[in-house]
């Protein structure tokens, strides 16, 4: 058995619900040889330590209760560099201009010689090389399945189950608000303003939408997705962006007459990053309604794979840094 | 770099793929850290040993021009007995009856210490627990991701990817030549027997369909699935099985009027194995057509995932080999 000792930096939606994934799947973790202490938690007005292990189920419900985990008066970079811990599971707001305070922890996990899981965009998708070297010279792990689709797998996928293949592409839908969107606009035929504000009223859209409608986020994964599957140094100004907020019922009425779906699709190949409404055959693999998130792995040897899930929700992303935390200590 | 000797165990459609595939990946698994030579090759006539490393490309050529490989007079498993190696490409016809020559394959590879990697279903649908059990007790690994839907992977999805997580039910399309013919059968508006005859020309089906679309190759994929994933001891008797041969495009096209495929669908749950035909929803992620396969996992915390791709084909079946053989090595 291995002892494990885990901080929570950001304590939102998905740090949440990692605590909740971690109080329900303590067993589970010990039967696969982890025995997982969380020994800090930080949100943005402070943070809770205790070495001997946080009792997750208090500190989520005065989390509901008061806003705040915080006892201490420390930042998640003061737990990070003063806490003595084995793994940062990073979960703060992305930011995508600077990094932000995701960028500064992740650094300074590996500078105590700490492994980083993360849901966290902003820094993969301004500083990916940067953050793999610091990762290597300190012999962690940065791990970061959650920022791409939720609990739908590519970036394991790829690095694991398609081992030995050459990826050639990868596209997809990979970002649920959008998806939704275009699904109910062609179900109600309604206008995308229309649409927009149901998906608003709904929670599935921020009040500002511009990050998900003009493409950005969907932009900030495919360049996760081509570092990590590529090895490139994009940022996201090496994407062309496209978003949704031109698409008319008109158009997505004319393409379904014929057969076929609108979609927000991203593209990673080695030498384009695209982000664009796109026809898609309304029986192809792609063509996934809802909120879900999709994407096609084209290989050389595999073939293309398709792979289908749910991209948002806090359980969801917490499964995928589950399974990041899993794949650092089994074996 | 690691140094691994491999046998590959029969020489038909994929183990040939599989000779390719590491002729033409030599240098990739090279920067994986695994220096890999093929030091034998069984087929039904005999065997080629070369300690130094077998000539793949030669010995593909031969295959081709003389049908065998043989050179010396020495079966699969004298091979596996008596020459000196790590790893087992158990790649033998399956036989559902009885195991057949790979249950006495892989029963000697792991009395002689060697790791068994295979596409051969027959063995693991019959006699999963014993295997399991004796690669334990030889602190060796058993490992069949082609078993299962050939390049689309489930059994690696569900035990690394979703690891942490609890699978609730797995459901798909897990035979390429059934989902051809009943998607043919709606293309052409023709019956069953024409599109069994088409299938058969085109080489998708077999002159004795049977194995097929009687559902028993489905039903041995739903065993192995069962066995590895909710660990259970079931084997092909277990299965309740109804196969396509009584789908008519009478009910098709009934079907398809109402928004609805019909589709041989294998379930597998803790306390259910079926396989049968049935009506899926034109716009649900398991309508997939030609020879796809596709698998939903149904988890308590990603929910459902589903992944799509082609559940058969040397090169594509080698590929997940290639991917077992991998996943022994690295780290």
């Amino acid at each position: 058995m291995r002892k494990v000792r885990a901080s929570i930096i950001g304590f939102g939606s998905v740090g949440q619900g990692v605590a909740e994934v971690l109080l329900k799947k303590g067993d589970e973790l010990k039967s696969l040889g982890i025995d997982l202490d969380v020994v800090a938690i930080a949100d943005s007005k402070g943070a809770e330590v205790n070495l001997a292990g946080i009792d997750l189920k208090a500190a989520l419900g005065r989390k509901r209760e008061f806003g705040t985990v915080a006892i201490d008066n420390l930042t998640g970079e003061d737990v990070i560099k003063s806490v003595d811990h084995d793994i940062v599971i990073e979960t703060t707001p992305t930011d995508i201009e600077t990094g932000g305070i995701g960028l500064v922890n992740m650094v300074a996990a590996f500078e105590f010689g700490r492994h980083v899981v993360t849901s966290n965009k902003g820094p993969l998708a301004l500083k990916y090389r940067e953050l793999v070297e610091a990762a290597n010279e300190a012999d962690r792990k940065l791990l970061f399945e959650a920022t791409v689709g939720g609990a739908m797998p590519i970036i394991n996928l790829v690095r694991d189950t398609l081992a030995g293949n050459e990826i050639l592409s990868v596209e997809g839908i990979l970002n649920g608000t959008c998806n939704y969107i275009l699904t109910r606009m062609m179900e109600e035929h309604a206008s995308y303003e229309q649409m927009l504000a149901e998906s608003q009223e709904l929670g599935i859209a921020e009040t500002d939408p511009t990050y998900d409608v003009e493409g950005i986020d969907t932009a900030c994964k495919l360049v996760i997705l081509a570092n990590s599957i590529f090895n490139q140094d994009a940022t996201y100004q090496d994407v062309d962006v496209t978003g949704i907020t031109k698409v008319t019922l008109e158009s997505l009425s004319l393409a379904y007459d014929e057969g076929y779906v609108i979609k927000l699709i991203g593209e990673v190949k080695k030498d384009r990053l695209r982000v664009s409404p796109r026809l898609v055959p309304a029986s192809h693999p792609l063509a996934v309604g809802g909120t879900l998130n999709v994407a096609s792995v084209c290989t050389d040897l595999a073939g293309t794979i398709t792979v289908t899930g749910r991209g948002a929700g806090s359980i969801e992303t917490a499964s995928a840094i589950l399974s990041d935390i899993v794949s650092i200590y089994k074996d």
